[in-house]
């Protein structure tokens, strides 16, 4: 069996829960091996129902039949030709199941409405829960570091080729769209978020989106840019310029990587999320440059792009080996534009290893 | 006021509610102009909060502050710099609301709690809606149809263009990808759902995934696809055949247009959805064929690309003039492939109009 699985019936014995009911797609995906995705949360692919003791069950309809029965090794695989509802209610009925825990973070108020009535009618208990399969995924073993490792290095590779061919009059939009391109010819599923190219004033808003306007010499232009490999998700952004950056510019530049450089130092087991925040921080703070640093250092990444730990100020846990996070301090200023730079890297016992090995314009 | 908006107010003083939560990107959009999306469930863009009488609101964070200002005419734009909670506690209290609608079908349980205990804290009570706003949309008016016409249009450009380029050899990948840069070449805003193309056996699937397999002379080749243009869908079908289709191929593609013409001669307002998805299917059972068609007949089209009216055996609601709505039978074999035809149409009083003009195979 799975050593997830294991874990997570350990953890429902542990709060005296009969079953879980797992509609997270990642979770999903991360406890049975079964990796379709969700086309929305109305539309779901699948749902795992995991008693505390016995056999695991994927639920799903025909559509998925065959990919489930290939994929979610050591689980049994039901259909649900009327819906979820029905077959839910005979097997809580027949697994005897009692206290029912579900995700209440992916999981539809309309739909636990319908939940809460079934509940009613063969008189188990709900229990919400936030988190339980997200703790376990916090801290990644040495497959899924190999993994994000894969995706972490087709990501340089595509941002090194569409480096190449960068040209002033390019738009943002172009770009972009020449990224993803790029990441579904190299046989990347997907990108994991919407790739980010902005330059000029557009390069001053964290989430900036891919507009017309041509790219200019002379000016940053963040490229913030990440992919599924494999389920796992790589995330990371450069900072270029085309042609000769000015002096305020390579100011900046300097400083950003500065914090960057403090954060990963800090970066290790047993400091919390918010230490390395504040270490990184502190250096652009110390610039006189701390409100254009508007958001958090980094967060962790894996089967999804944003997931734990957080490195900001609210996160308070201590950081343990085998945890995957970006350093991304930033900097920016209104009409002028900003400057971001973030990799990715593995914390250890004494330290952190980096997952990246581009250097394009980190060493300005 | 935009009309929408109007018709809102007054459903809601009918049922007695002070105030209504729009959470629904789509809604969101529809009643106030707004067009930024949802990067998920998690990731709001912003919701509406709409009083039975008054001024309505849409609350947002800095990101969108300029872009809601522009584009939500009519409404105050507020800012939550803390999340939104604590600025729909203030705002509940100044507007003296005491009783609150929230879109129940677009709400995750775990927020569901927290707004239950705000309403606790604040002595309101909550009433979960679905389909409130879903209801209104259900009948397009002129500005609206015009759009979706447009997106028809381009839809139809891109097929063209496609299949004058499509060849034995190209794997359905490559085609997928080639139809959805087209897509954003050309101005839409993207697909309105993850396109399909599919040859041989994997067209025996209503949901194909397009794979690594090169399309084959001979063999039926399903692709549907849709795109969004200002915000409003498009969704078509064409079956194709590269070369010579066979006797066999022949008399099922006729047998299946012969179900669409059925399908979009009965569609007119006073009939029901049921009544039209069974004069179709009737065409195809007739031939012993209907267990090969094991999807409802069509679907309302509009802001989301699968939206009310549904036309399937379980509809018994009237249609009414303004409804859009695809008509797309299909006959899928196990082991051979499939054929689907789907075309737009709008709903009037005595008929019904049809939005598409491309016949590409549909007379064969």
């Amino acid at each position: 069996m799975r050593q997830p699985l294991k874990r997570i019936q350990t953890a429902l014995k542990h709060r005296k829960l009969d079953c879980l009911l797992v509609t997270q797609p990642e979770n999903r995906r991360y406890l049975s091996g079964y990796t379709v995705g969700d086309h929305s949360i109305n539309e779901s692919a699948g749902v795992l129902l995991i008693p505390a003791t016995g056999e695991p069950y994927l639920l799903t309809d025909s559509r998925f039949e065959l990919q489930a029965q290939r994929e979610a090794t050591g689980f049994r695989v039901k259909l649900y030709p009327r819906g979820l509802f029905p077959l839910l209610q005979k097997m809580l009925k027949s697994l005897k199941v009692k206290r029912l825990a579900f995700e209440s973070h992916y999981f539809l108020h309309s739909t636990s409405l319908r939940l809460a009535k079934l509940a009613d009618k063969i008189r188990i208990e709900l229990v919400p829960l936030t988190g339980l399969v997200e703790e376990l995924r916090l801290i990644k073993d040495e497959q899924e570091l190999a993994k994000i490792e894969r995706a972490v290095q087709l990501n340089e590779l595509i941002f090194q080729e569409i480096f190449q061919g960068l040209a002033p009059g390019q738009t943002e939009k172009e770009v972009a769209l020449k990224i993803e391109n790029a990441m579904r010819h190299k046989g990347a599923e997907r990108p994991s978020f919407e790739t980010i190219v902005a330059g000029g004033p557009n390069a001053a808003l964290p989430h900036a989106v891919p507009g017309d306007r041509p790219l200019m010499a002379g000016e940053p232009i963040i490229i913030d840019m990440g992919l599924v490999l494999d389920g796992y998700c790589s995330d990371m952004t450069r900072t270029v310029v085309l042609g000769t950056p000015d002096e305020k510019t390579v100011a900046l530049f300097r400083l950003v990587r500065k914090a960057q450089l403090a954060g990963l130092k800090a970066l290790k087991a047993g400091v919390s999320g918010m230490v390395v925040d504040k270490v990184a921080r502190q250096v652009i703070e110390r610039a006189g440059l701390g409100e254009r640093f508007g958001h958090g250092l980094g967060h962790g990444v894996g089967l999804n792009v944003h997931e734990g730990p957080s490195l900001n100020y609210r996160n308070r846990k201590q950081l343990a080996p085998g945890m995957v996070v970006t350093v991304e301090p930033g900097i920016y200023v209104p009409d002028w534009g900003g400057i971001r730079l973030e990799n990715m890297a593995v914390v250890t016992a004494d330290g952190c290893r980096e997952l990246n090995r581009d250097t394009t314009f980190l060493d300005l």
